[in-house]
């Protein structure tokens, strides 16, 4: 079904049906962390919430009577018993306005756990539902607050694991990759009007045909450029994982406590102190790093020790990177760094490490910086550069849409090359467009959106 | 130096030269959790904050116009490249209105960490000050919004570990403690004043003064009866540390997480298994305990499993109740529970415990409920009994000064049952006032309103 609003474009209306994310239900989460905290906010939203809510609520008529964008303070009360739950304030939305642009109410309310525990048990008494994941901002999609970039950015900027990807996030939440998809459809739809129109008219009524094709071979190298970008997207955002592995006593302990400037491993000259391995946040470069700290690789015994190895074989497997660290007093074999992990001779202070190795001293400290680099180095290798103000993305999702369309591009380009009949070329277009409707939401079918925003936190 | 309002009262000035609480400052903090979450909100308060705030949000003006409790939306972005680092809501409030009675706006914004810390990096940079902890309620209390019973009662709320506790800071927010200790003082200020007449008129002139013992007497009752709610609101409010101990191989580890409802203690069979103490909270019959877990007391020649018990032994001397695990199958002395003590005989499915004692099967889960019940029991003995409508304190300084309050009067009417001249009993009565008024921020010196509010959390 072809839309209205041009020739060949191909719009689909969102299909509505999705059973969890129902949308006449009035919903509610806490939004902020499940934390003690000063404060915490709980969202309200859909419509005819300040009437519900006004059963719970000391001061119903005002919050029903306030005004779009206004604070409305007062207590939230349990209409059984008249209790007062809490002092809150509620920020107020009507229909049209706010988040979700429907009419909800945000209310701050103080950060104390057991009192968030009953405000959320009386919301649901009173027969508001708990919001699924990501169900504000589905609604927020829904009714046009936003496309479907912009949605996937909201989720992308909350779990921002660095200054770079939380900036890259915003931008994205500010429609650039929107504004640069649509770049691309116009520049698609221009090609592909043309040749519509070729192929709505007899050839002897038109000039001679000259297929545009230095302008779809830019749309093709832009679609590839944002598709790539991902994997730039994806280190800064969601990090990496990697393990300091290696036989015991080599210094893991000491070198993971030094990489994270405090003592969190227990350190002993104890062969196999460490069991349970200990993960940390860390960054090296801007890149944000889960640092696992392990039991050393060792024949044992010790059924607690040999369940500890058995774990570090796992995470390894898991890992973005593996530094094997060797004591250099010890060495018995050759190692050699490859694609996935980096050798790193420790205790340079009392053993030289081989020629031309990686080596640190986990007791003095030296060498550490160049570790740091080595490993964001390790990380960054590979990756396409990326400008200042170029738009990275970093949803997989968009990423495959991204090379479908692109894919379907160069078909294209390779079809017009080979003169095949426009009819053909112009399929080969129309799936390009369809990928790219399905990024921004225009013709995403349920399920996929369903599973986009499930991903999200709740609250959001 | 007496105050204006009446005769007998003794108001003195707070003093407002508190070092680090300079309230000329704009000052902001995070006020929600940090941790990653779909919103967190930034509060700035401070006369000029708005035109402050103007140099980095993107609507200066529309925040500047905004009138009492109404919402902006906007951006908040860097001055100095024109950077966007997060889309807000800003919540205004003008002068007189709001938590701290002063202009004040309250950022919604992204629940990013990166994000956060931009923002807060960019406030100090504009010249704003980060608040101490409790500095948002010190310019509340200040402003008149709420005396000193009520700020704390604020820290108290959030802090609250069980919704017991909640509830009980709650109702001191909302006056509950001021109005009883208000009552308590016209109580005494009637006894006060009767007395000043008595003292400023020759015996002569008056008819035969009869002093007012029973008035007197309730005062000290009801002083006497908040100082002992401490126990239960402390207990409640704060909570208990429960230590399991006991010999190694005892089953320490299996209880603990049965009483946790989760695996958290890795278990085996071997002795010494635990050696850094595993703590977690839960909660028995609605009291917040924080558990422990311990490594088995033994002599060990493992320097690490030594380390290990040494730090047991300093858990069971912080302990509240120690939970003495005994193998029933090695019993090998007799145990005996003290005030601080209770043992527990475990593996009762492969052993019969002594008769009469407390015994458990860490292995098939019997008597877990009991010993729930009996640590409950064990921890709420020796506290009052308190009334649904009680009030009940939580703050060591509040007990502190009832105490006074209550041994100042106690004295006093020893004074008057020894016939005592009236001008002796009066400087009796005179002091406990000056405790009461201490209790709620009238006459409270500097340093110690210092004290009070640098233990809230920030953006309190």
């Amino acid at each position: 079904m072809r839309c209205s609003c041009c020739k060949v474009c191909r719009h689909y209306s969102i299909l509505l049906d999705m059973e969890s994310y129902n949308t006449d239900d009035i919903i509610y989460a806490l939004a902020t962390a499940w934390a003690q905290s000063a404060l915490a906010v709980i969202r309200v939203s859909g419509e005819g919430c300040r009437k519900a809510l006004g059963e719970c609520f000391s001061r119903p008529k005002a919050l029903l009577q306030a005004k779009n964008a206004t604070l409305v303070h007062g207590f939230i009360t349990d209409g059984q018993n008249g209790e007062n739950l809490d002092e809150v304030v509620a920020a107020v939305y009507t229909h049209g306005h706010g988040y979700t642009l429907e009419e909800s109410v945000e209310f701050t309310c103080h950060g104390s756990l057991p009192g968030l525990q009953k405000l959320l048990a009386l919301f649901k008494r009173i027969g508001l539902r708990p919001a699924q994941g990501g169900e504000f901002t589905f609604r927020a999609f829904l009714h046009g607050r936003m496309d479907l970039t912009q949605a996937e950015a909201v989720q992308e900027l909350v779990a921002a694991q660095s200054p770079r990807s939380q900036a890259m996030a915003l931008s994205r939440l500010e429609g650039s990759l929107k504004d640069r998809i649509s770049a691309v459809k116009e520049d698609l739809l221009v090609v592909l009007a043309a040749v519509e129109v070729q192929l709505d008219y007899a050839e002897d009524e038109l000039d001679e045909f000259v297929f545009p094709l230095s302008r779809l071979q830019e749309v093709e190298i832009a679609l590839e450029r944002l598709a790539s970008s991902y994997s730039v997207g994806r280190l800064y955002g969601q990090g990496a994982r990697v393990v300091l592995a290696g036989a015991t006593n080599a210094g893991k302990s000491s070198l993971f406590n030094l990489l994270l400037k405090q003592q969190r491993s227990i350190v002993s000259a104890t062969k196999g102190t460490t069991r349970d391995y200990i993960e940390a946040d860390c960054s090296f470069e801007g890149i944000p790093v889960r640092l696992y700290d392990t039991a050393g690789l060792r024949e044992s015994s010790d059924t607690i020790e040999a369940e500890g190895i058995k774990r570090t074989e796992q995470l390894i497997d898991q890992a973005d990177l593996v530094v094997y660290l060797v004591d250099s007093t010890e060495v018995q074999q050759s190692y050699r760094s490859d694609d996935k992990t980096l050798v790193v001779f420790n205790k340079s202070d009392l053993a030289k490490a081989p020629q031309g190795s990686l080596s640190v001293s986990a007791q003095s400290g030296e060498g550490i910086a160049a570790l740091a680099s080595a490993i964001a180095k390790r990380l960054r290798q590979g990756l396409p550069t990326t400008g200042e103000d170029q738009v990275v993305i970093e949803s997989e999702r968009q990423k495959v849409l991204l090379l479908q369309a692109s894919e379907a591009v160069q078909r294209a380009i390779a079809l017009v090359e080979l003169d095949i009949p426009l009819d053909i070329v112009a399929a080969e277009l129309g799936e390009a467009m369809q990928s790219l409707g399905e990024l921004t939401g225009e013709v995403t079918p349920a399920d996929i959106l369903q599973k986009i925003f499930s991903g999200f936190c709740v609250g959001k």
